[in-house]
């Protein structure tokens, strides 16, 4: 599905604020086929609980790895070659990005801010991109980005060693589980 | 740019804990092309103001609008002729859905759930239709549906009577104001 890996660095998490939307935007991140992702601000044991039992029963190996110094996580990640994406509603549309990014062979580092950004993100991003110029969630932000850069074949993707699945319904619900 | 109205019904709405997941689910509404929305289970004055202020900023006619029966509301969406598309991760891949969905005259009501959807919502809605088969946050279940449904062409929207605006810069912010 892709020649390089992506990971989703979120920036100033809040525990007492923000934890059901990035709770939100790390299993976005997870669904539409991130390969982990970072998180900086204050640590979050439930956060972190949230997603690793997500990935447990759901399947794959994403996780969410706390750093205590995101500006470092960005710079490590451009020592190694890395490209570094900053989604923010003052960017250059994503519809004028994303052929280029998706075209580059770098691994991606997908930046999404909390509140007020450093204007240091600005300068490190090698890209700084919107999705529409209005205000709404990173966690849209992020899924849709996501869902253009994979151009929406994430939407089919499937996780090894599952112990749950869906089994998709006109009506109704029905959920596989498989014995481990 | 469509043929058909588009609301969103937020079901069970909590103050305590939704607050800002409910907020960024009605901005992004907005943001991708719905026309209106409502939102069910406990009224909340913050979500309303922080909708209402980013409509009068940011421009268009966006409103979201307290239900205290989201059952009447449904019932009467069907009775005047439209029809209900209930996003939910037991559902038809929207893969498989969305071109019906699109190509149908009638008014769309996009219902998100919040905690515990009662079976009726799955009984009442013409479609119960998931954006991929996982976990994640009805904020990205709600965006990548009305990116499917709008074909991409609600990320060029533009709002009208917006006092603020942004001009996409590859680095920092621009922003203009129309000063009323």
């Amino acid at each position: 599905m892709k020649k390089w890996k992506v990971y989703v660095l979120r920036l100033n998490h809040r525990p007492s604020r923000d934890k059901r939307v990035t709770t939100h935007l790390l299993l976005a991140a997870r669904a539409f086929g991130a390969d982990g992702a970072f998180y900086g601000g204050l640590r979050d044991g439930k956060v972190e609980r949230s997603v690793e039992n997500v990935s447990e029963s759901w399947g794959g190996s994403f996780e969410a790895q706390y750093v205590q110094n995101w500006s470092r996580t960005i710079s490590q990640w451009k020592e190694k070659g890395g490209e570094v994406i900053h989604l923010t509603m003052y960017g250059l549309s994503v519809q004028d990005t994303i052929d280029r990014i998706r075209a580059s062979p770098k691994d991606k580092l997908v930046v999404v801010g909390g509140a007020k950004v450093p204007g240091e993100v600005y300068r490190l991003a090698d890209w700084n991109t919107s999705v529409t110029s209005q205000p709404h969630s990173e966690v849209s932000a992020l899924s849709i980005f996501l869902h253009e850069l994979f151009e929406g074949k994430e939407l089919s993707l499937s996780f090894e060693k599952a112990e749950v699945r869906v089994v998709p319904q006109a009506k109704g619900k029905k959920i596989v589980r498989t014995e481990s």
